[in-house]
């Protein structure tokens, strides 16, 4: 069985195309009525960009706060803020900001037509509804959530995201111009991830010409960004993230986004930055992409935190291996159907000891 | 402005996936009554991949000829064929083929649901309803007609396509595996087509970072399959299609195009074979991607058709010159907004005189 796969149907791409974001979502007010939810990292409060968001008197801007991972409990509470505005359900959701924003609004969008909590619906083609239409507009590129089917979400019990088809956004905005103001260290663990996933997915055995051709050119733009010095490096890094979005859509991650997630899920480290520490520690596993990001990293100046599990007490680092070996499909693209038999729980601890 | 761009929203991609196509349509069929078209080659009239084609008792199976290009007449009367089968709509039009197929497919499924001739609605954005369902099965690679927003017909003026966001396909099957039988010419012109329009994308004007990556990497995938013995060449050159549909479908082709629309107008050319032949004669536009594609011709053992107007009449002659230079876009992005100026009916004659 292949899948068949759920792309964006609409994207827009250019310096310059947010403007164009009041029109876009203008096409989906069917009535004077409607009304617009814009999810949007409170990074931009009071910035300028907060100023061009075109989100009119009956539309709600939802200030979205990023600092930790998105939590179940954070999407049910949203989301019940968001039932809170009207009696009826909003036209549209837009999700503006980076990975955690995207997949914030994502998970909005599902969770307004979906009932319960967002805890129970982590894991796949749990989600039974169709979302409400929602848009992104990425303001960092890398984590590829513009084109994933899923919303990253740590619950109570497990880190895993909303994986289904009505996750896919229907509308993308891709505006290099807005991916601006970022720090270096944001800018290199958000631009990794992409280069980490093209890597696990071009590395994996799901690996077919589909996943291939999106993650090489992937790679080629991330080294363009990463090892030269690219005046189009922000045009660049975006479609670097969305071909690396596509190439592990169809494919998978590895070993580094399984260890990334049992670290992130005890440690609360922030997505970009647990996969560039944990991939640092993948030189058996991934030789020639480790090579290549070390190079990358001192071409930035950046470095990651290391000895992260030092202080990581004996429970925590069980429920680290647990919930790192839960994640099957990352393991089984990584080290094939035999991998339970290779990936023992005492390897993975001396990884995340190496760390 | 920039293009809110509409992509195809489901891809299935893989060797043996077009087994899947019967489920695929089975999705759409609400009821025991709804029924589908399958729009296929007559190629493949008789042969084992015909058996494989899930058309069920209440479906209909419409074999179409190719041998000429799709011009809207055929259109007209397919349509009025398949609207003669029920009283009621068809629940989706599947084509099955190269890029006359599939293109035939697009023009019925949007017929179905806009009155009148087809010749109306050649051109932009003059489509106003949206298509019955429609999916394609390419069957040969380099067209691009899978993803693009066209449907080319020759109508009784002009061969010009039918273009709109409702003419791109609700689903594609990619199965490398399916493409086989083609003669060498066939795989070198269609694949040829491909890699025109890559050249041609990638030295506009138009051109940006979104068509780069996809043009970039479909040239790349061309090279693998043309210029190497490349195992996967079935694969790859899929995936060349696609991505050079991708890189177009947001800039534009070009002049090797233009002239072949004007080419294919008046001789009938297949629009694979008047790419080449037109291409050939663009050294001064196109330097190196001529040189690359020569050296592409000798390492498959092909040529081209060589003084294809030796015998064209001056009124024939100016009919090519004047559909030709009818394509606005295809001229500006080759030579910018003062195209007219530098593209003169003079030039245009020499260079159909030297094909």
């Amino acid at each position: 069985m292949f899948r068949n796969f759920k792309l964006v149907p609409k994207v827009i791409f250019g310096r310059g195309c947010f403007a164009q974001l009041d029109e876009i979502v203008g096409d989906q007010r069917q009535s004077d009525e409607d009304w617009a939810v814009f999810v949007v990292d409170d990074v931009f409060k009071g910035t300028g960009f907060a100023d061009q968001i075109p989100c009119n008197d009956k539309d709600h801007l939802l200030w979205v706060n990023t600092a930790d991972e998105p939590k179940t409990t954070y999407v049910d509470a949203l989301t019940a803020e968001v039932k809170g505005q009207a009696p009826t359900l909003p036209c549209g959701i837009i999700g503006i900001g980076g990975g955690s924003a995207m997949d914030l609004a994502k998970a909005i969008s599902l969770m307004l037509t979906n009932p319960g909590s967002a805890t129970a619906y982590q894991g796949w083609d749990l989600i039974k509804n169709p979302a409400v239409w929602h848009a992104a507009v990425p303001t960092l590129s890398g984590t590829g959530a513009e084109v994933s089917r899923t919303a990253v979400l740590t619950g109570p019990e497990k880190k895993l995201g909303l994986n289904s088809d009505y996750t896919v956004f229907d509308q993308v905005v891709l505006d290099p111009k807005i991916v601006t103001g970022m720090t270096k260290e944001q800018h290199f663990y958000t631009g990794m991830d992409c280069y980490i996933h093209c890597v696990e997915s071009l590395e994996g055995t799901y690996l077919n010409e589909f996943s291939k051709a999106y993650g090489e050119k992937s790679m080629d733009l991330c080294r363009q960004v990463f090892l030269a010095d690219d005046p189009e490096a922000a045009d660049k890094l975006m479609m670097a993230s969305f071909f690396g979005g596509m190439s592990i859509a169809y494919s998978q991650v590895g070993a580094s986004h399984a260890l990334s997630y049992g670290l992130s899920y005890v440690l609360g480290t922030h997505h970009g930055v647990s996969c560039c520490i944990t991939f640092d520690a993948l030189e058996a596993f991934y030789p020639q992409g480790v090579k290549e990001f070390r190079a990358m990293m001192e071409k930035t100046g950046v470095d990651i935190p290391r000895q992260v599990c030092a202080d990581v007490t004996q429970d925590q680092m069980n429920t680290m291996i647990t919930v790192t070996l839960g994640l099957d499909p990352l393991w089984e693209n990584c080290l094939g159907k035999d991998w339970k038999s290779i990936m023992t729980r005492d390897k993975v601890r001396a990884l995340f000891e190496k760390m």
